[in-house]
């Protein structure tokens, strides 16, 4: 008996909407819109075809028996035949795939494949975004201590720090948005890429070939095509589709990085769907796993960029299929990772549960330090030289340093020791209401967030579709 | 002593324009613009800055003393501070870098070094491209056996394979002069990007501070800019800066191996420099380095893609130096990396050599089995079966190759072998006749190069500065 | 319906054989005999385990049931749990998986997956060498143009040639076979490594839970061992399996590279299965797709590297699941993808053709040019000062080069030249015999062969299974 | 005037012992050396070359007068030409590069660049050890709150965590030297890799060339060889080098991340040089700048695995030069980045600093969760069955953990909660006394140390050079 091992991403991550796109039968599906779309347009363009011939044809779209295609490959011994055949007896005629070569139908019905994707990322992408400005609207007053290097350095807040993966977000966004506008197909180009196969079928009208793939075009819902292409067309683009979406993991990657580290502090955690529990050994634990797949997806999409990288600027004269087996596997997992990432994002956004008393407790501990630019400032102004204020609140806070990790003080009393320096101009009650300003020392964030805001509004009016997206389970 | 080890990619292969960018001199002169258009719109909204302040930091832009910049170094023991002494003192005034942090300087310095450094690709990859305008023009009507798998297919021109690479090279031109436009700045966010500081400059007129930003890179002459960033703008920015590069490089590489490739069958070889000679051992070979070289900044370049995945999507909560090191490296290499590509292809499009009696004799060797499908229709007219018709070719066809390469056959027998099948209905005179249409077997050739010649136009119309740009020699 | 999408690594290129280490049943099998190795090992420690208990777990070990199994979890929810139940059921005793934790079982299962990989790519790639050992030897006397640049540089044999690549490769199979014996396993350590689990299992006899894991390891045939890991083993492992494959990927491609560009000079081709015929619309054209494919492999092998590049030094503590979908994807694929590319080499080395006329035919276009340096050194001889001879030469060189190029000349005719120039002390039949003995001209070529074939000899006696592994035919 | 850029890796990072091995004046002594080998085995294989000769050049080994050297090539416009020269005219002889081409020379000093390269490298790998060796068996009573997915799980010990990413370096390093042994040079083999030269040179006696390679190797250290190259020595090599210093960044790389983690908590710092101090706005803010940075040296090798992956099996027949601007950037910045990293990673071992107080603390506040299990069999042992049990204890935890984030608990109140709970069957006391045993809760930490300790005096005694590396101050 023979081994069968199933595609993990598809089956363990991805959506069925995307798994539809690149399985047997929606490949067929897709193959067969295209055989229909170039009816279409060689009918417009004067060949003689029945407006009812291509009608049996668009009624028989979906009906796709996956028995039947292999029973016929079996007589015929070839892939392509077996399926002409299928969808001509379904329709009752025999008008497809005329003066076209093997590569006019697979390189197209790839590339269609690919547009489908896209368009999906894009949707679902919009939907993660949409989430991510409700988040960082609901938090746009809860104060957190902002930190570089990953320690306290000023305040911010929680709806800033969202914004500001949301904006990274936004951006690749509208690249990848471009980059759909851009996308070219190849169209009907022959063996070599001269159409010598079209230009006989159209009696040598080299106007009416040039107008055949901007036709086919039109039926699909492509504008841009490639013209001078030889038997693939460049393999650049795989790479630009590829990095392209490589770009989209970033903020989610980013994103995901803060909720880990916040776990870590008890600040945040990423949820659980309702009913999950956690370690049964351990049922304090709650582990941020989708946070930690999210970054699987980015390790995996950076082994497809490489990959990529490879088949750009590596054709052979008008082409070959050195790059067949990469693309088999890279073009479907590309997808099924980017989507397996989204919908993993879509739950913990759904999901994430936020701790504000510890987020509070956190910043009261560090409130002294994070403010001791004010401090200085209001010495100054108290009289005190701008220098000598420095020197003073730097040796307290070295010291507070110190004795806090080397006895695990729980309280910071930066504040007591500026309090009880009699040289320092400010008493404990002043240097307290200065400190406790903290949680309006946030700066230009909120208009930010309101701008970052008004951003997602427009890419949702954008891309409308993405209202009616729905979180899907995640293993 | 101290070794010292030059940057080899500035040093043998980029352009004087580029490494000007990058220089240490280039960098303070960077700088020292962004000082002086954060002035200007500090103004502009309000701040008091005589004009003439602003005059005299103008006047001084360009001298640039290292010299005396590090004597200053020696001095505060602050690499920031000594060239903000310098640059004071040089003017007579002290009113640059108010309100800002260290990264509000390092951020947009690395970015205009970026974002000239973009202009500067573009102009040369859209120079490349009129070379390839050009090339594609004059071979329009050069018949060339078009190879897939490396092995004769049907009938191409040069002209068309020079469109097709062109054609790649326009696409991915055009993408990077997308992301120019879209090139957003970090401009002035402070510490945790909340622009604090900018706030109390402006005494807390978030409007101002709104402002601020838009009117710096107005002075720059960039449009877009990060709004909520952190510390750091977001790295996934210098990835989609390397791999627009990466994508650059795919055509000159197609184009390059087509070289390689035809040398070693002695019709192209990539010229020589005049007074170059090729081995002395060996005075008959000439050596595609130049092409070879080509392949080698791609290969470059796709590390850098690596190391540019690896820093989007890896920040920590506001941003941290991991990076630091890293884009060091990788920003000025890679721009190095595409200049050095593209003044390699810039003299291999000056230099390159046809041979078209060897490009005709080879397409002569070819012509029967490149003609088969038309010997096959005209049979057909004559009354003969498809099928028959297919059968005999292919019987023929398979003996003469097996004849062709067991005896190193130098003449192409097929139209003998059929002319004396009396089975076979077109005779000696016929067959040849036929087999001599080749020349006009191109197909939709002519009319795919004179649309790419129009795209060319078009871009060349776009960037009128790369009309200016000279071939400069390589090593 | 839900849609399935198949490995198509595994489905289309790789063995039966790498299938079943992967596939689900080969998955169940492997954790099978990790656990009766750990019974052994607990027993052969002093728990109580009766030997029956085990003899009845292993008359089970192949009897797999996946109905049965997801039947089971869907009752327990639980997957691991739902494997133990089925097994113990079948054995009828309750005795494996004591003291262990999740980790302990999947670490190690996915490790022997790996280590049988490991054991498989060996003695296929000995498989490989041993068919370039043959090969080298066949064509130690078949002299060819050796090219550098892609150009005619000096004579050497096919049989260097093919003991070139052939030693690249033996020094890649003795790497991975160090890395073979170096292969630690993680064995039981428990949830943050400490063995606590294990130690409570033995009442705290740190001794004999230090042998536990040697035992373990004896029953399975592997030496090596981790022993301070965490909760999860080094992912740098990874990285060094995934590396250790690629370069295995490197002579098959060089070898595979040669075999496409003689096959453009039509020199070579890499055959086709019997019955096989070529582009039916193109009889003439015999493409190299299995070479192409062997490229292919190695794009995708070398995506597979940047990932596990991603994987090593990315530990967060004690370990998370950051990896898990990665290594889901990447440990079979790789194993799938280099198991495809050598069964597509075995089928390349079986059958590809070599057409010696063509090679001779262009040896003696090109023999003139190869043979300049002898031909000064005669001249030398002759009296003629070394200079003069070199000047006279090299200009009749480049006239022939240019005449040949710009005529299509097909014939070489610097030995004319040469002995129609007075001035030149060889006449033609001097010059002829010089030229002649281009056959003896390969130096050391034919020692080098002979060492390569004691090297595959060694090697063959280090991996005898190679011998009986047959080609598998490939698509 | 020219504008000079210097190699950032080099200049701020890289050791002077490094940067001698790779500028200019460091590979000349080394190309020097490389000669001086050849003669010496020359000479022992009967070419008649005096020892005195020998002497005159040995002795002026390191007289590198680069001024000198550039004359030369103004006049000779050859720059191996100009190296020769100018070491004949310093010994008064000519005797150096007898029988070589160019490749001859240039592929042997690089590959004995990068051997004192792998040898620099791993001493200083085995200094990093030793610090971690001395690091863990110094903290190996530590008891410190082990984590998975960054949130508690298990006590482990300081200096288990520590031998845990020591042996994922000692694994390496001995990887690492394991190819150092194997690493082979590719000695003297000419233009096409036949030897025809060295044969020429010694009339045609095969075994004296075949002697050579064997004598060169043997002056220089070196004992394994190429022997069937071509041109070039395979570029696999390349790769296997840059991958193999890839995998030893792994380690580092989780130590720093485990730093940067604690330095979040404040339960680690990695300290600062003497006389450094934090951000001056910012007193309390102790960066860890340091191990970013070795974070940022992983990601620049990444890219360098990426580079040197498309070198291997790139060889077009015999080679060429598209690997020549790659491999002088590739091979001395690969080694400049593992240099500056373990340089870095030295300072961070010999530097940084723990806070016992706040370990303990963090162990405090999460011991009872910790403990869940043995409270668990504590409970059954007095009688209340496991299931109730675990039930009691989940909730309680469960609740407690809820309460704990809502209202930023400072105290762990598990234990009053069970203690508190009727039904469970231990109280306040006894629950306390075994919550306290945590500090015995380390399992097989101690032991695995030791055995860690001693793999590391191991590596000591095999690279005794390492203990004289001092740590070297870095920016």
């Amino acid at each position: 008996m023979e081994s069968t091992v199933k595609n993990i991403l598809a089956d363990r991550y991805a959506s069925e909407s995307m798994k539809s796109i690149w399985s047997e039968p929606g490949k067929i599906k897709i193959e067969r819109t295209l055989w229909i779309a170039i009816l279409k347009a060689q009918k417009s363009l004067g060949l003689d075809i029945p407006l009812e011939v291509i009608d049996s044809y668009e009624g028989q779209l979906s009906k796709i028996d996956l028995d039947s295609i292999r029973k016929r490959e079996l007589v015929t011994k070839h892939d392509v035949k077996a399926r002409i055949d299928e969808f001509c007896a379904l329709a009752g005629h025999e008008h497809i795939h005329k003066g076209m070569t093997s590569r006019d139908l697979t390189e197209n019905v790839e590339q269609l494949q690919v547009h489908q994707s896209i368009k999906l990322i894009l949707q679902k992408s919009v939907a993660c975004l949409s989430k991510l400005g409700k988040l960082a609207n609901e938090h746009k007053n809860l104060v957190i201590t902002g930190r570089s290097h990953n320690v306290p350095a000023q305040p911010t807040t929680l709806g800033k720090k969202i914004a500001m993966y949301g904006e990274e977000f936004a951006h690749a966004i509208e690249a990848f948005a471009v980059f759909l506008e851009r996308f070219p197909v190849r169209g009907l180009k022959g063996a070599v890429g001269t159409q010598t196969d079209q230009l006989t079928l159209f009696s040598g009208d080299a106007n009416k070939v040039a107008q055949l793939d901007a036709k086919v075009g039109e039926h699909l819902g492509i504008r841009a095509k490639w013209d001078a292409v030889g038997q693939v067309y460049p393999r650049s683009l795989d790479f630009e589709l590829v990095s392209s979406i490589y770009q989209l993991t970033a903020a989610p990657s980013n994103f995901a990085r803060m909720v880990r580290l916040m776990a870590g502090h008890e600040t945040a955690s990423e949820g659980f769907a309702k009913g999950q529990t956690g370690s049964s050994a351990m049922p304090h634990k709650m582990n941020s796993r989708s946070c930690e797949r999210v970054h699987g997806f980015r390790t995996i999409l950076s082994g497809h960029v490489t990959m990529a990288s490879n088949l750009a600027g590596d054709q052979w004269h008008e082409g070959d299929v050195s790059c067949s087996v990469v693309r088999r596997v890279l073009l479907p997992d590309a997808c099924f990772a980017i989507d397996g990432l989204l919908n993993t994002w879509m739950n913990i956004l759904d999901q994430m549960v936020l701790y504000p008393a510890m987020i509070e407790s956190e910043l009261e501990q560090f409130a002294p330090f994070l403010m001791t630019t004010t401090l200085m400032m209001e010495a100054v102004k108290k009289g005190m030289g701008r220098e000598t204020a420095h020197h003073a609140i730097k040796k307290h806070a070295v010291e507070e340093i110190r004795d806090r990790r080397e006895n695990a003080a729980t309280e910071n009393r930066l504040v007591k020791r500026l309090g009880e320096d009699d040289n320092f101009p400010l008493n404990q009650d002043e240097l307290k209401e200065i400190v406790g300003r903290i949680h309006q020392q946030t700066g230009n964030a909120e208009q930010q967030i309101a701008s970052f805001v008004k951003r997602v509004a427009s890419l949702e009016q954008r891309f409308p579709e993405a209202a009616n997206l729905k979180t899907e389970k995640i293993l």
